[in-house]
């Protein structure tokens, strides 16, 4: 029996997560993770039983000890709250699904306790790689992503000596934008950037898609996880979304995996891994049904957010912080109509020309860098200088 | 230091084998065995020094005797001679690419002898695959495949648990005549089978890729050397040859392995497993230039060579001998103008409908299975029945 923490059990990835926890007899939940969601977060209580769970709102929290008054359940609050969730004692993995900088102390204690982390929250790695990345080392413990690329990547290390590993190659779907020029980006309103054309997930990850800012992410975050320079992660578009990433050898064979583009192949592999288990639900890849997987280079001129990404990896140290929390403040405000979709890629390269570097920040320094870089963009937007 | 015996030096896969040796300082030829080809294989003693050569005709072998005078080099003949080189004490790997039925019994004694096998000479399992897998098992050494697909295969199991492989997914250009109809194929001459479009290979071989005769041997072998069900392992058309096959996993997951077609690709793994090594020479694939791979279903009513591959393969016994041996000569019928190209199928056909099962055949059953095939194609082809 492998007993799992899911923080962030009612976004996207956690949702999953417990779909298959439903289908595996052999996995049982321990700790849940919530933001506000209690309704939800209620019915995963009744169905999983886990020893203890967190609402990060006091006040949710409270509305939900009355609700489940009847059950044995310990509800716990804020980061104290979570950090007791990534640290039950019975957990053996915990899913980081929680979306944004909140998941790095989590993670951090966790990896601390001796948790294996199924690693979902993108933040951790892009902002605080350098501390994350000894702490996995010095714990001994799995860092195992959950994405669907990193998830290719690391699959397709499988078994190899890391050192032989040429360079990495990170298919993007291009999103739904893709062969779109810069002026008829300049139009594009939130319901349209909400279309993706393969994958089902969140809000803010599906404008990150539109504006490759995804890609950039992932870029900054396969240079951290695989140990791999930022110019020797190559991003190639593939609008299929069937080859998940790819590993190019020194002897100039390729590993790659593939998959139909369905988050819960990679969410099943970190919670099996290192095993594999049965598919019971969705489809395999039909190759004659398929057709054709095509490639193109990326549009970086176009989707410059994707430019900017791997110039912060260059950069490393506070930049990604600054590129990430840009990128999310105004995603929020693309999303709520008061800037334009082109406004995402360039109020992130202001806010990072506009930075000071903090070579090798603490994690206060991190967190202070995000709300330096909030401000900052608060106040471009209010200016109305850049819509 | 590596060290090698090469038998089929002066072949295709044999040359391309020394250009590898020739590349590397880490291997070292102790051993080289030839059919007939002195010229080339004198050249070949006199760069990589091996202490032992066979010349399987033994009035050549006496030429080449003469032309080495100058050297300490013992020239063996024969099928002793053969064995001799298969079990030179300082080889490490033993490389057996010769063409037919002539490999078994070598690699045999190399396997005994404690050898690693990489093995280019289909036969070998097609025919003996119930007697070579056991000896491998119980001498435990590598049985190491040097075609691109078995080699793909074999990658794509890297690390992972054998009994988690769903199933084998065999690529296949589909040959010159992809797409062609019956009655198209009627009129095919040898020089226009000759052309393959995407490897550079031996006669035999294109012309077992342009009867698809080759992905038959190529499933029989698939399942021999990976313990497959026959009808696990599924062949696609893949015209541009650059997956070279794929694994699919129990959970959807497929792990496939891509690269330029070039036969040093695998053949550099074999040396080199389960290392990888720098790749000196030749392309690297660049997915941009590459746009688009392409599947289909192969045609088995048209390339029904195919379809008797399978058949043979789910009889075993000594019914692959058959579908090898009828192939065998039928091919070097078709190459001396005597038969058309449909007839290579049709003929092999009839041979595996007159066939006598035997289940479990010996080495020597299978010999005799073999001439048993070719007297009975001679009979048909002299009669005049199919042409």
């Amino acid at each position: 029996m492998k007993k799992i923490a899911v923080l962030g059990s009612t976004g996207s990835i956690g949702t999953q997560t417990l779909d298959i926890v439903r289908e595996h007899r052999e996995l049982a939940v321990t700790a849940l993770a919530a933001g506000s969601n209690i309704a939800l977060l209620e019915k995963q209580i009744r169905e999983f039983h886990p020893n203890i769970v967190c609402v990060y709102e006091e006040e949710k929290a409270r509305l939900l000890r009355d609700n489940i008054k009847d059950l044995s359940v310990c509800v716990v609050t804020g980061m104290n709250g979570l950090i007791e969730c990534a640290t039950e004692p019975e957990a053996d993995t915990v899913v980081t699904a929680m979306v944004g900088m909140i998941g790095i102390q989590p993670t951090i204690e966790a990896i601390k306790a001796g948790k294996n982390i199924a690693l979902a929250n993108k933040e951790t790695l892009v902002t605080a790689g350098h501390i994350i990345m000894p702490l996995i080392k010095e714990n001994k413990v799995s860092l195992l992503p959950v994405d669907s690329e990193h998830s290719a990547i690391f699959q397709a290390l499988n078994g190899e000596d890391r050192m032989n590993a040429h360079k990495i190659i990170l298919t993007a779907s291009g999103g739904p934008f893709r062969g779109k020029t810069l002026s008829e980006l300049q139009s594009i309103a939130p319901k349209d950037a909400l279309k993706h054309p393969n994958w089902s997930m969140g809000q803010k990850i599906t404008i990150d898609s539109a504006t490759m800012v995804n890609k950039g992410l992932e870029v900054m975050e396969a240079a951290w996880l695989f140990d791999m320079p930022i110019d020797k992660i190559q991003v190639i578009v593939h609008p299929q979304s069937i080859i998940h990433s790819m590993v190019e050898y020194v002897d100039g064979s390729i590993i790659a995996q593939l998959g139909v583009p369905d988050m819960r192949l990679p969410i099943r592999y970190a919670l099996f891994y290192p095993g594999r288990t049965q598919q019971t639900v969705g489809e395999r890849v039909d190759f004659v049904k398929l057709k054709q997987l095509t490639f193109e280079e990326p549009d970086m001129d176009t989707f410059f957010g994707l430019q900017l990404g791997y110039e912060a990896g260059r950069i490393r140290g506070s930049m990604p912080t600054v590129y990430n929390a840009a990128n999310e403040w105004s995603v929020a405000e693309f999303l709520k109509g008061n800037i334009s979709f082109l406004a995402i890629p360039t109020l992130i390269r202001e806010a990072m020309k506009h930075h000071q570097l903090i070579p090798s920040p603490t994690l206060n320094e991190i967190l202070n860098t995000e709300q330096e870089t909030y401000d900052f963009i608060r106040g471009i937007v209010r200016s109305g200088l850049i819509r």
